[in-house]
């Protein structure tokens, strides 16, 4: 069998029961296991640190729509080359949006995805968070306001855009490798 | 009707006999007509030179296989960050290939893609040719001969990835958009 | 007086219960509030992550030393060019390293460092990690391994590199300022 | 005697004979053979389409000048680092600007070089499409438009950059000698 | 004892009388012999012109500030990753600034340090010139202008930083160690 | 008439006597005044350390010929697209070398120039030096002595990499022109 991490992957029943109840909770939703799950489990508090982080950023309410914060994960995550993440979070990005061909466009070049400029100004600054954050200066700031964005909008980005960086840099460590179930999730048309 | 490129794209009637036939034949083929072919047609001169050029790389006899082949294209053009040639050759590739999943791990990383050790070796001197040819030297030919590569295979790596390196531009200069079919081509699961 | 942080900084008495003890609690220990607390603070669903994730990683047990942890954090954030973490970081490895030269080495270049071959090989990973993370390969564990580091080290190495990636990141938007008694920690000379 | 391509070299005996035609009158033209023709000629199908999509660009009508469309060919050739292409066309460039020394400055920092600023926005152009062409916008062909240029001519610009782009890597890829001829060719100063 | 230099570095008896005259020099004015002096004379020719070159840029009367110069030194030496160069005029410019913290901040990002716009319009170029001197053209040239530098200030920002260009890379080359004491040199605070 | 700098040129007559001393020495030696003599004397004595320093490296003994020297500088100057150095040291290199076309051949790609294996290692040095001082060690060093190299020479290839980023930033800054003497300078063939 294909290996999905470089690490040993814990099975679910030596898992710490919290672990092991978000993990099945996950199953229960999306009808599989995303590797991110089992392969982060083997360091258990490294995983509850991850998650929470991750559902602060994602499921928080904000300006942003769910469908907006994927595509920050997935054009960062485009821009690192992390295969996990640009299959995982680019099937997350075609449920969202209900739009199947939005994710691999903005995994390859956000600049001829079928977004608005309010849209492509978002990804511009997370791409510079991701690539160049010591760069990042007023002008950025105004950048977004002037497409409506308020400061915690901002931060909002910034910070998913931040948090990928590490996600990225994990997956890309330890080699997980994307469920197959991802690559084909929510490219059936819009009907 | 989304733009499929900067520039006017001409009505098949309004074309010259030999690339209408040669539109007509892959409409038949595929199917549908891929963007690359009515965009680039705006140009007669340029569109037969271009695909006389693509046919004598990718439809000729050698050791690649057409799988292998469009490997190096999609590779290439996922360094290019060309989204045309990504979508429309990562479609070509799952057909190829068979296998559903390849196109988008040799897209983001094809060092985490289901590969040989012999075709990441290829996608490697692929991405040198497509990113820095000026530094290819006796080392790089030495490289690919350890995996049994012939000079001639090398040179239709090598070429293949030059001649993306042309496809690659002209379809970022003109914003040419892939055609909504090619996201979901191949991606059933072998069975 | 100088700002520390593009966002609101939360006086303590606003702050939740649990934010606020942690903070007394590093305060009485440091004698000073350093500045990521108190910024990092106007999320506070986002700090409770940030240092249940920096503590899962800086203060487990494990092969390396929290001086050599420091010195990924300092090395990494020096390229990402990131102030606050080069400065507060800097302090704390002059303190673990009992070397007041150490942090300013590191983080300027660290192959000029007074290091054993093992840290640099160490530093080269991180760095690695953190500005090239797609590009890791056997080859990298296989050198981290001939010095004598196993698996779950190089994890440690990785994990600190990805982490401070979403540090740094986070520090730069915000602007995030080092405060300035951490300029001076740890100078004095050995004694 | 020095090589002038990694691979088997055609005798003109040997090749067919729409080569040999092409190649005779070059010869007859130049008074020597172009190392580009008899390199290239190692595979007739490729070197058929090569010098078609040559000609369909460099020798078309168009508001470009035939030296100016040579600058694109030198500068993007001086960003690519590749030696056949800044010798041979520089050496044409000097003949069809009847400027000895403008294809050196051209090759080298066409900022600095004698030109007029229209003709430096296009060398601007033609170095992004060579260099970064995802980044390519509409901002790139507002500034060409504003110097006069049409939307033909840009095409026509981002064009040459493209295949220039192919036949770099082509040149560097197998070791591409320009003939000592071209050197020399065109220095003489202006009378 | 720590080497200072990857080459021999002479006793103050067997230097040449000048040489020797302007170490002990700066030995009595510093108290100690900063480390760029005793490896440079390893080469007395390139020592005098090396410090004639200095001292000229340095020393000489203009609108920069010497704080100022320092600024730039540490500046282009910070992104040249220079570790003699970042420490010891860190140390200079801690004094001469009569600022602690100025030094780490101007190093680490210049952006995020506690200057004046127009003392980070001049940093900006003065980077500029030691990372992209080719790029350098009018507008730059009227950004400083802007800020009040006259033609002059502007020559001595680049030519300061295009002689740390020649010093970073002698010191990074040799493996020039900074002296001790440079790093607590003026980091007592401001009173 | 055409610029040779962007800064005030003086003219002989207001120059110190030393300095007219030394470019009516050149003038009678090559027939012209090199430009870098008129536009550096803006500044009496940047210009005496500039050259001083120049002589001490480029006039000095040792085991690298004056043509080795010129091709460190020539490959350098393109490296760091600097038109002036390119132009003229590459009429220095043929007169040294007394072959027409190895100044284009290094100033493009030294890997495709007529040079020993011992000076292409020679010139990966130089750009190392010129490029990524930073990340020179104990294997770049051990390379050059593999090809015989001495660490004097060492010193000499790495200090004219050194000085010469200082000129060519220099060049840069003020847009020196190269003297129209320099391009057809040395091209006759030998005989």
């Amino acid at each position: 069998m294909t290996r999905i991490s470089r690490y040993p992957v814990p099975s679910l029943a030596e898992l710490p029961e919290d672990i092991r109840a978000r993990i099945l909770e996950v199953q229960e939703k999306a009808g599989f296991v995303p590797n991110v799950f089992v392969t982060l489990a083997h360091r258990p508090d490294e995983f509850r640190a991850f998650f929470a982080y991750h559902d602060a950023l994602m499921l928080k309410e904000g300006a942003l729509s769910k469908a907006e914060r994927e595509m920050i994960v997935v054009a960062t995550s485009g821009a690192n080359d992390c295969l996990y993440c640009v299959v995982a979070h680019g099937a997350i990005l075609r449920i969202y949006s209900k739009n199947p061909l939005l994710a691999d466009q903005v995994a390859v070049n956000y600049r001829k995805a079928d977004l608005s400029p309010r849209q492509r100004a978002m990804l511009a600054f997370a791409i510079k968070v991701a690539s160049d954050s010591a760069a990042i200066d007023d002008a950025d700031f105004d950048a977004l306001r002037a497409h409506g964005f308020a400061d915690e909008d901002i931060w909002d980005i910034g910070a998913i855009a931040a948090f990928f960086a590490l996600s990225n840099r994990m997956a890309n460590m330890i080699s997980m490798r994307p469920n197959d179930e991802f690559y084909l999730l929510g490219r059936a048309p819009r009907s």
